[in-house]
């Protein structure tokens, strides 16, 4: 076989030791938070069958979709011309049945309605797995990346999103990311459409308002008017976009605004009991109504969440809300959810860059066995054997390497102490254990090793 | 939207809440178990570049790789005639870089190629990752399924197998399984090519050896004088497949047999120091030398390993070996390496049937607060948020809905706990706690309640 240079596909990424540690050391405290709220945990395959996928993302998403090609004979029955005339978009779908998945709330729609009758509703589910996006890669985004989800469906109450903001504020909290949530109501926005009286534009306006932070008012009002608002419609938003104060005071100011669109008091009927369902939980991190918030208004129906460490640039690294018809996609009607999606690996960047990660997130060995040869060695197997029997992380170097090479191995694994066995300690049924970080060395009877090293690790 | 019936790719599956806590129950111990004995986690990318696949698994294997469809306009400057006249191999190659993992050793290789400018040699490393195939699925066998595998690279020493060893022993302790560890080297089989005298012929006597158990001598006789070996051979090889005794005895006669072939000398006196290493190591499994033992020899240079469920039919569920050149196909020579693989799926197959996995696998809330409605769940909030913040797991119900609904949902949870506060409570500052198993149930009060449930679970 001839040699090749080995790389990996652009976009994806190899995790090794340290990172894996640190990756883990997040996932692990996400997996706890949603456990301890009673989120029972799911998997779905990777590859799902492409009308499971197609259409659920608008267009880009659908290009932006890895796709399998067929196993097997896959040209069989095919029209060369025809084929390649057709385009990429009508020739993929003939040369691939699968994709792979793109997120994690399809396949959770598709297994809700596939399994519908062993789930007994409200179900609460989280799933941490990685999805797949054919997006061009760059800084911060990739073609394989984990999400973390927790929804939970088949319950309208508010409860629910008082519940996930509770886990936001606790896995930041634990994590040690201060952050704010920001959060609205898709039915507020909807009512700022009906009081302009434009409600089929709804998607125009949200979109404009969300870039106000970016662009400021005569950008969004420039594009307001090319997405076809009328002047009067500009005019009536300015007050709106003038509204300030701390939450309460905001939605009390809306409620004046919207009081003729009953989808708009409806949501700051939500937001408001959101509010102090919040309070009776006691959530510490910061919350912020916000008006400008207007994420994933194609399937959002009630409460959108979303969150922002404070002390970086990163953005968004949690975002969530309630959708009211995903498994109607798949045939189960009027099954209302709401959920939630941490991105690890922004997470992870905002973690690095703050050096929130505690020191010792890799677990290691506690305990290195100095290999002097064949007999040393096999003297250090029985010790080894009951420290690992005792539940102590131990090994023993597998070469009699020079005793430099085997402590600069001990050293970068954060080994704690190096136990040595030469003549002298055979004879006297010892061994020398020497402690990585302060350099003090002992010598300990083999049969008491497991004793000590319990007492002092 | 038009409604779909959902499914999923065939061979593929959906793990729901009790089978992923049996599988996490699994995937666990191994992982401590890997730890322990001071192996690293790394993960690498889904996808790999199909040059990096292709020709690592035999002609089999290369049509079994999942194969994805280049992104964008794939089909520019193909031509589509060609295209299709080429058949399937050649055209898929036209339209596809990447391919998804086949399993987690060549990806494994070519992370040590590529970083081993990074890697402190001998790396100790572990990987618990999904990988897809192509087969034909059928009772057991699936086309996503996860692979545990533990790898010792850039080390020569018989001390790595021994430590393998004593892991699997370790896990199939843990996970209560009684196994039998088969192992075999692989310059034994080839030193019975070179007894008789066809040591090119070594993959075709080691193939038929190895159906001896199933098909039995005549059968394999058979077959070996198919693939080219003479009478002379085969009335050589007798004597071989009568060699009986424990692991030790076989050895002895076996050395006998093969003095005149060096590489089955190395071979004997590998497998009798392994031997060795593992009576000092105090394995408990039982361990068996099988002269019939022939997989992996496409790659494996060394010992050969395989475990076996002793109470099932399953057959093998886990295995391994060492391999001499794994990093020589990426340009990085005489790096010796030896792993082992657990074969998960397999793995809870054996433990379902035998029906090993503990009562309690599923992680639950340990407090269900029943919803009486709006002002009650309000009261509730707060000792929720306490009794969370204590690190207790618990959930208030969502909805009003009927206390024999939520009594169920906590039921089928196994939730301990559910605490019910109705207008006596709040009036009274307390909680009624209704023990889910035994029924019986207690007033606490509010400000009590942390502390009777951490008295009391």
């Amino acid at each position: 076989m001839s040699t090749q240079k080995p790389s990996i596909p652009k976009g994806t990424r190899d995790f090794g030791p340290s990172e894996m540690s640190k990756r883990n050391y997040i996932f692990s405290i996400i997996k706890d938070v949603f456990q301890k709220h009673g989120y029972a945990q799911i998997e779905t395959p990777a590859m799902e069958n492409l009308d499971t996928l197609l259409g659920k993302y608008g267009e880009e998403g659908d290009k932006l979709l890895f796709k399998i090609l067929n196993s097997g004979d896959f040209l069989n029955g095919l029209d060369p011309v025809s084929l390649v005339a057709a385009g990429p978009g009508a020739a993929s779908a003939k040369l691939c049945e699968k994709g792979l998945r793109y997120d994690l709330t399809v396949p959770f729609a598709r297994y809700v309605v596939q399994h519908q009758h062993e789930i007994e509703f409200p179900f609460k589910r989280y799933q941490i797995q990685p999805v797949w996006r054919a997006d061009r890669p760059q800084k911060g985004r990739y073609r394989e990346f984990y999400q973390c989800d927790a929804d939970i469906i088949g319950s309208n109450s508010l409860l629910n999103e008082a519940e996930l903001i509770h886990i936001i504020d606790e896995v930041f909290r634990k994590l040690g990311i201060r952050v704010k949530i920001k959060f609205n109501n898709r039915k507020i926005l909807a009512g700022i459409a009906d009081y302009i009286g434009q409600p089929e534009k709804i998607t125009d306006i949200t979109v404009a308002i969300d870039k106000l932070e970016k662009v400021g008012i005569d950008a969004v009002n420039q594009e307001l008017q090319l997405k076809g608002i009328g002047v009067q419609g500009i005019y009536k938003l300015e007050p709106l976009f003038a509204i300030d104060g701390d939450s309460q005071e905001k939605l009390v100011k809306l409620r004046k605004l919207l009081q003729d669109s009953p989808a708009g008091i409806k949501g700051i009927d939500e937001a408001g009991q959101l509010f102090m369902l919040l309070e009776a939980l006691h959530i510490k991190s910061e919350m912020e109504f916000d008006l400008a918030l207007a994420r994933g208004l194609n399937y959002y129906t009630g409460t959108i969440i979303e969150v922002k460490a404070l002390d970086t640039e990163i953005g968004s690294i949690c975002g969530g809300g309630r959708y009211d018809d995903l498994a109607g996609i798949f045939g189960l009607k009027d099954i209302s959810g709401v959920g939630i999606s941490f991105g690890a690996d922004r997470i992870f960047d905002v973690m690095d860059l703050l050096r929130l990660f505690p020191k010792e997130t890799t677990t290691s060995a506690q305990v290195l066995f100095v290999n002097f040869g064949d007999k040393e060695a096999r003297f250090c197997l029985g010790m080894l054997a009951k420290l690992l029997a005792a539940g102590i992380s131990a090994e023993l170097y597998p070469d009699a390497d020079k005793l430099k090479k085997q402590l600069s191995y001990a050293d970068s694994r954060h080994i704690q102490y190096v136990a040595l066995a030469g003549e002298n300690e055979i004879r006297e049924n010892q061994i020398t254990v020497k402690n990585m970080v302060t350099g003090e060395q002992v010598k300990v009877a083999t049969r008491e090793l497991v004793e000590w090293v319990n007492r002092n690790r």
